[in-house]
């Protein structure tokens, strides 16, 4: 191993990924700029708020680099569809995603977005679900210009799956009797379902292999788990500036995420009461937080949740062993590795 | 004119549709049941409340009339595509609307559905936005079925004017000054362009003419501005009862229809007080709402407001004279008939 592979030895961060798409993401967000105006004010006002605070644009950069990984791969490149078709389903992606992020933020009633006040909060709750629906309904008009009905069924399943996983949490939300299986399946719905899709419809529009296309599918499945993951465990390890959202929200909301699901089990009786009070029926103080945080923390819950997402990362990376080890792989596999060190 | 011509002319029914396309909609009726199926239990119950308390099923009904009327004409039937491919569609079409009255109805703080409690009051807000975006998402899979981009892009160019037009109308509520053409742009994105879309692409699937494609489009407009314009009116002269939903929603809300932008306009200076006390401000009493539903009956805005929607239903009928005067044709001229009677 000589100096120069060390250098270029995947390291936990998206910023080689952000690099390496630059100039297609330059593309990316041209689209999402010019297709989420509307002359009725409002609606770009309100898309911009939470689009332009940006977050890492996760879900395009995974249709992008999916795209370019597949072309260099593909028999026929693009299959006869448009040369831009992955921008635009890279668009439609990130429509999709800030549209459910808008409709969340109205059913969660949550506060802070992106590091931002949420939009609901300053349009009211009602324009955020009409602005959501807006977006999500412009995402399919970007998807039918990229000719390929089967992104279209891709990434419309995987919107039905995502709305199925929210009402999922939604209804299971104070349940203190969820199983891990049963988290499993929600994070998988609610977050995965769309890292998955991105990545597949991506390799969809590039002519990829059938092979190809659900290597890049299994990548962005177990790279959303272990997103999710890691992101239910810093609601109770991170900091609210380095989040972009409020530290401890989970916990008021009263959602079963693994964290406190493992440390329910394993305090046993002796903090059923505590549990019962504070997430079964939401009665509860800041202590009650620091509280729950500490017995997270103390009983390993917290561990095991980050132990979990690194399992998934890693899945995540054995995945891209099909295609040669090039730049894009890579980039990918810094992702991977950044979804799990984010904690740190 | 003999007894029997008589007989078959157009009466102001929805009835005669019904009747004509009941084989049909038995189809489009299984395929809704079916795709509203969901493994969590929130969903089909929510949807089935509204679905199943049914409504006329007339955005669905006229994308099998569409279907119908354009295969009598088209040369190549079904293009190629699926023989059941508008059964679909107009399932896709019902899905659409059921999510747009999901989130309408908790925009609007409705209380009263198709004659039922409106779902939100039942499952909570967050249910419906989110059962909506579900059945959004799954209108589409249904859509990708059908094998038609063209039938795609007009379903969701619709979903995303629909959305416009109902910002507009929520960030256009309380205005006192609105005028009439914004009034009409308003009804026509939020109401008469789901019509427009779900006859269009009946059309479509069926291997219509461009001209045929573009007469029952024009149709499905104007039947729409039609049908909007009466719902308006009877929100100030129809009984409960009749309407399924409450008389004066749109007062007690401040929505600026065109029966109260009318009588506004009629009643000048002397009531701009009362106007602005209860519509600009919903500082409102029971009362207020007789007064209200007196003045608009007094100024002869009501009847304006029905005149013309008259007008539009017979713009509609004067489409359709492209197609020959067989079943299909009367039954959407009576369908038009029965969009501007339904006060009587």
């Amino acid at each position: 191993m000589d100096a120069t592979e060390v250098i270029t030895r995947p390291i936990g961060s998206v910023e080689r990924l952000v690099r390496l798409a630059a100039s297609d993401m330059a593309g990316v967000d041209s689209l999402i700029m010019g297709r989420m105006d509307s002359p009725v004010p409002v609606i770009p006002a309100l898309a911009e708020h939470l689009i332009v605070a940006g977050g890492k644009r996760l879900r395009p950069l995974l249709t992008v680099a999916a795209a370019r990984l597949a072309r260099g791969q593909a028999s026929t490149v693009a299959n006869g569809l448009p040369e831009d078709g992955f921008l635009k389903l890279a668009a439609a992606v990130e429509f999709i995603h800030t549209a459910t992020l808008l409709h969340d933020d109205v059913v969660d009633g949550s506060t802070l977005r992106r590091g931002k006040v949420a939009a609901h909060l300053i349009w009211g709750g009602a324009s955020s679900v009409l602005v959501g629906d807006f977006l999500f309904a412009r995402s399919f008009e970007l998807m039918v210009e990229t000719g390929s009905l089967r992104a279209l069924n891709i990434l419309a399943h995987a919107s039905s799956v995502i709305a199925e996983g929210e009402v999922l949490q939604l209804t299971r939300a104070h349940d203190l009797a969820l199983d891990q299986d049963t988290y499993l399946e929600i994070i998988k719905a609610k977050t995965a379902e769309l890292f998955a899709a991105a990545a597949e419809a991506g390799a969809v529009v590039s002519g990829a292999s059938e092979i190809d296309i659900q290597a890049l599918r299994a990548y962005g499945l177990n790279l959303g788990l272990a997103f999710q993951l890691t992101d239910d465990a810093l609601d109770y390890g991170g900091k609210t500036e380095t989040l972009g959202k409020n530290a401890g929200d989970d916990f008021r909301e009263g959602k079963a995420t693994l964290p406190l699901l493992l440390a329910m089990a394993r305090t046993g009786a002796a903090e059923t009461a505590f549990w019962e009070r504070t997430v079964g029926r939401l009665d509860q103080t800041d202590a009650d937080f620091l509280r729950a945080r500490d017995l997270i923390l103390s009983t390993g819950a917290l561990d095991a949740s980050l132990d979990l997402a690194v399992d998934y990362a890693e899945t995540a990376k054995a995945a891209l062993a099909v295609f040669p080890n090039n730049d894009w792989r890579q980039a990918l596999e810094a992702l991977a590795d950044f979804s799990v060190s984010r904690a740190a």
